[in-house]
């Protein structure tokens, strides 16, 4: 995630404008606040959004078309073609955060929006809009704290020097366990086996779901990532106080309000699949529906 | 040194203002360049100069007490008390980056100013100004990257938010390679071998000097640190013309240009010692020499 702070220094003025897919991943919001950014909505899946209207103007946009943190949700192939052209046609940059792209349980990978961009001028080095991020901490391990970002060669110069300005560099110990994993094939031999893993938490997290708390929330199943999303039907359910309330029940979940620079949203839960196994996913539930009739 | 970013990001405004021991470290200049700080310039050996007329109103004080990276030099102990005095009496926080701290070759160390400013509290958990930042990058490897910050408990939370909005928390690898390296004694049975290494390329770097750039340059002696820092006599000789023809001539060598947020300063140099064995010390000042003399 040091990525999204190196591109605030690079990109955002004192109270700059970000476009900012929302909800928008907590550690993003953190990393920005010192400049005390503005925002602009990224709303996806809103009836009639222009991503040209959406980009326009902003210092940058931030997007995590895989699988978003907290939503989970997986932008579409039309609508990744679409904020690319936005951001070609207003020169506003994309950043294209992808910790989860390879937690993929249903379905193929959808191309990754610098790849759609680069079809633009093929042959050539890359030189358009988008900043793709990318990570080990979700392959290997968090406790590595190693990236990496692809962008126009200029892009990453500017870049590299707000690195070497924050920390110098990154422990060559790490970056040398990070590549060693990714030459030696690794990752790709560990990934089927985390990926069967995950899966099975999400089904027995969205089963413990149906069974305890269908009738207060909806969510949709996830394809990938680490998180369900899960919207409370009744408008009036405060999920900042259900948070509290689980707590004590002993269940960690996440109020939607921290992932929303403003907290506005007091709606939603996200609700982590990954860490636990299903009886333990199972257990979480229960509380959760128990400190949901205490509130009820 | 990523210290120093996160410094910048609780403790300084847009353009606010810094009170910088001049010539002051580089990488310091680039952690806060983003902010575009103001400097006042701390110059702690000019005749008169008034610690507290010198820190009243800065956002914070920026020394390096020990060996100052480009310098060399070592603050007195009576001025270490001068400045803690100061911090305290202005409210002004006071920064103490000490990674030279363990590289002493001639006397005793001195205390360190966190030290004498928590005198004035004995007994109770130190809530004063001085924040003091600590590295193994001097005694084990800089390649680890990792540090440490001692401040009073508000100061570390507000730096540990900080630390979290940047890049999560440092790795967990390298925190424990360090942590063995201190708890298992490693450092101090490694330490005596690298004192003895560097001042013995100390003293070959100032023979070498004295042969061969007395006519041109003064020098102190450092009791500490890895440079030496040469001044010319003849202050029409500029070192940033200098550096360039020293690059000519097979030797790099640091202008004093970039130890100055103003980049005024260009009557000085600052030379490694500790990288390079005797021989290539002496060869690296020859060509120095050989740069000197095209020059004049």
């Amino acid at each position: 995630m040091q990525g999204l702070d190196l591109l605030g220094k690079v990109l955002l003025d004192e109270g700059g404008l970000i476009a900012g897919q929302l909800p928008t991943y907590l550690g993003a919001l953190d990393a920005w606040r010192p400049r005390r950014p503005t925002y602009r909505d990224l709303v996806l899946d809103a009836p009639g959004f222009d991503p040209i209207a959406a980009l326009a103007g902003a210092q940058f946009a931030y997007t995590v078309p895989n699988f978003s943190n907290p939503t989970g949700k997986l932008v579409g192939l039309a609508m990744r073609d679409r904020l690319v052209e936005a951001a070609h046609a207003t020169g506003t940059w994309l950043v294209e955060d992808d910790p989860y792209g390879t937690l993929h349980y249903d379905g193929a990978p959808l191309p990754r929006m610098i790849a759609l961009s680069g079809r633009q001028g093929a042959g050539k080095a890359y030189d358009g809009p988008v900043i793709y991020m990318g990570t080990v901490s979700k392959e290997i391990a968090p406790g590595l704290r190693v990236g990496w970002m692809v962008a126009a060669p200029a892009m990453i110069a500017a870049l590299t020097t707000a690195k070497q300005g924050s920390d110098m560099c990154t422990s060559g110990v790490t970056q040398r366990i990070a590549l060693a994993a990714l030459e030696s094939g690794l990752i790709e031999r560990n990934q089927p086996a985390v990926v069967k893993l995950y899966r099975e938490r999400r089904d027995a997290l969205c089963a413990a779901l149906a069974a305890h708390l269908g009738a207060w929330f909806t969510w949709e199943v996830p394809v990938g990532g680490m998180f369900v999303w899960a919207l409370a039907r009744d408008a009036a359910l405060d999920t900042d106080r259900l948070w509290a309330a689980a707590l004590e029940a002993g269940v960690c979940v996440a109020p939607s309000s921290v992932f929303d620079a403003a907290g506005r949203n007091r709606r939603a839960l996200r609700i982590n699949f990954t860490l636990n196994p299903p009886d333990r996913l199972a257990e979480g539930v229960r509380r959760l529906a128990t400190a949901v009739r205490a509130m009820a």
